[in-house]
């Protein structure tokens, strides 16, 4: 398998994490607590003008928990903080993990107060693993949610990831392009995450390497020379439009030995003028083949105003905005207990309550499309329902192979279809109907008062 | 050296790029293309309410220049894909970079459309290191510059890097811990990052491990009897005050066998009133010394109010927001070829201008305080300033074995308290003076004019 970039080395497994974490489980092991605990990830509250959350990051998840261990060098940290004692660095040299994972599977849709996914475990490894777990999830949900809107206002045209030299961090620049992936995108720039996902890698010209030549029409026909057959000339540098008559030129030489341009770039400037002024140009001289790509800046909303203007753009290359989702760069996703040694248990922080017990997601379809789900527990059934958390690891070794991204991505397009457009609207969408069971709610009626609701 | 965690792994330097940045060093190539070019590394507009930035990343930065290499899978993949000529793939296998780097230090402020870096070397070498330099000295500087605006908010309080889990992915996890140090954080939760970069590590305990034991009561008897000299208690999992009262009782136990109750964490509702409530309840009972922690949904205007409110709070547990600079999650750094083969060089894109040759920054100091920068280029001097971009590595190999963190972050707090305040107000401050020099607007003026200024 190839282990090229994980976001973290074997060896890493086991510090990745908050030192609470650990201290934790020091007290958990000293108590001999070793009961079995079920957590549970959700995204509380939609990051704003969230309508819907895709289902990103299970595949990370799992891989760390299969690798999960302290090494020689992480216990020879932690005995040198003096925090830990030696039986308990003695316990950690030897664990694993060996609890079992319920999720929604990777391009599925969920919803607000759905969990994503629940780890069932020894208390100890089952609490150890939340900060990786939060991490990956977290932020490849909101990757691959914010890409997907950009397909979504796309309607049709293209869409690739730019994004690699602003995301923050290289782990998320991966997570990017494979998230973007999963969402519909057509190829990513970052050629790493093309190799390691197998998605097609795409670019074109930087400023520079028009800026290193004398001249722009040098520029442009030394690319050409060297890739006859997959040119895009970058038209800003210095004018668009003049840009745009100088690779015309290029595009004339290049049909001459029966090679074609495949576009050009515009990437500063008004898109909408520009791109109708450059088309035109090259309908005219006859190379209406030659496409136009777009990039600098854009987001769905701007990729929206786009399309909805039929600007004559036919790929959107997305970077920064989409990459570190601007506008929801964190989401409130947590990893609470809910359930020890079989008692449901809950907290009742202020805005921070959640249900007790072990989940299940019940979804109701209606000639095709989702209508709406039910929140429940997880020994419930639902007639007529699709389950979606399902089996995906059992005493810490996954139950399937891992799907193909694509299966991922074609799951994704099936679930698009199936969600109303009003909950894919990029501004205010309306709330996905979710209920709770009437058993869940007698359950969480029950822990609360058992546990003195405060007034 | 410890090289866990680097963003990355041996192997992986050459494909972390852009495919552009592959095609364009093909064309270079094929047309001989070979002479130096220098780029330079900039933020063009300050992102929201920032009015300096906060020099960091270069050590990575320095760390990937000197092990930049394509390994045979890499050139396996690049053949695979049918773009790259053979020879080129020839010259790829034995490239390392060869070139030079001057920069602005880690932990020294700089401001919009300063170069924090410039790169010098053969052309290719120096462009295809773009993509990784942008990565991680515009995500550094983010995250530094929000932390150093946490550190400037809390007035002498301590505050603490508790955003592990919600950064975006492992990568920028590292780099939070490793910033918010330099921008004066005391510790860090993540036991990965406390290792690595010899950060003090932080924690407590999570409301989890209240609700898996029958009673709050327990759970805080079970912690103190593990760590009876680090024991700090999470108040808020059903009620905060009557937390504290349970907390009270642990404390009196403890300092029966000669221990004391370090702290008390707020996690949820209003810091203020609570914090005062629990102050009272404590001082009441003779425990003075038990410290008040707050931690969640912390960002530096909140930790203002509470600062200016005079709440009686000890310690800030800052986490997602300021993990993610939630309010200025980008910026529009950029990497600019700005001179090749000894002629400068600018791009005239609409709103991207940036002014063409090697430069330098020259800071002028009056009784003490920064008082105003000069742009220039880096032959030229001016006298009675300092020149801010230093030599750091030449020939591809570092100028100087890597500096200490701590020395990075008391440079950090030199340079803030040579800041008037006025710059770093928390909201819209003032632009930090900085001028280009008559001979950089000389040069950008003749340069402007041979490329043809559109009109």
């Amino acid at each position: 398998m190839d282990r090229s970039h994980d976001p973290l080395p074997l060896g890493e497994t086991g510090l990745f994490t908050d030192l609470y974490e650990l201290t934790m489980a020091q007290a958990f092991f000293r108590q001999k607590m070793f009961a079995p605990a079920t957590f549970s990830l959700f995204i509380r509250n939609y990051p704003p003008n969230r309508g819907y959350l895709v289902s990103a990051g299970l595949e990370d998840v799992l891989e760390y928990l299969e690798r999960f261990q302290f090494s020689q060098a992480d216990l020879s940290y932690l005995r040198s903080t003096e925090i830990f004692t030696e039986d308990f660095l003695d316990y950690l040299e030897g664990l694993r993990f060996t609890g079992s994972v319920r999720a929604i599977p990777e391009g599925r849709l969920y919803f607000a107060n759905e969990p994503v996914l629940e780890v069932t475990g020894p208390i100890i490894e089952a609490q150890m693993v939340e900060t990786f777990i939060i991490n990956q999830v977290n932020l490849q949900t909101l990757l691959a949610t914010k890409a997907a809107r950009c397909v979504w206002a796309a309607q049709g045209r293209g869409v690739s990831d730019f994004s690699a030299r602003r995301t923050q961090g290289t782990d998320a620049a991966m997570k990017m392009a494979r998230c973007s992936y999963i969402s519909g995108f057509q190829s990513t720039s970052n050629v790493l995450a093309a190799r390691r996902y197998g998605i097609p890698p795409a670019g074109t010209m930087a400023h520079s390497f028009i800026s290193s030549f004398p001249s722009e029409a040098e520029a442009f026909q030394a690319y050409a020379e060297a890739f006859p057959r997959r040119t895009i000339l970058l038209l800003d540098t210095y004018d668009t439009i003049e840009g745009a008559w100088n690779a015309v030129q290029v595009a004339k030489k290049l049909a001459e030995s029966g090679n074609r341009l495949l576009a050009v770039r515009l990437d500063s400037g008004d898109f909408d003028s520009l791109s109708r002024h450059v088309r035109r140009i090259f309908d005219e001289a006859n190379l209406d083949y030659v496409r136009i790509l777009a990039s600098g800046g854009l987001d769905e909303h701007e990729v929206d105003r786009l399309v909805r203007d039929d600007a004559p753009i036919d790929l959107f290359g997305v970077g920064t905005k989409a990459g570190v989702s601007a506008d929801a760069p964190w989401s409130d996703m947590a990893y609470k207990l809910v359930c020890y040694d079989g008692r449901p248990v809950m907290k009742l922080s202020p805005g921070k309550v959640n249900p007790p017990g072990t989940k299940q997601v019940f979804r109701f379809q209606d000639d095709g499309m989702f209508s709406r789900d039910i929140l429940g527990l997880s020994d419930e059934s639902v007639p007529g329902t699709e389950e979606m958390l399902v089996d995906v690891m059992t005493g810490g070794s996954p139950t399937a192979a891992k799907p193909d991204l694509v299966e991922i991505r074609e799951r994704l397009e099936s679930d698009m279809q199936r969600l109303d457009p009003r909950f894919k609207a990029l501004n205010r969408p309306p709330l996905y109907p979710v209920q709770s069971s009437p058993k869940l709610q007698r359950l969480t009626a029950t822990v609360q008062e058992q546990l003195g609701e405060p007034e």
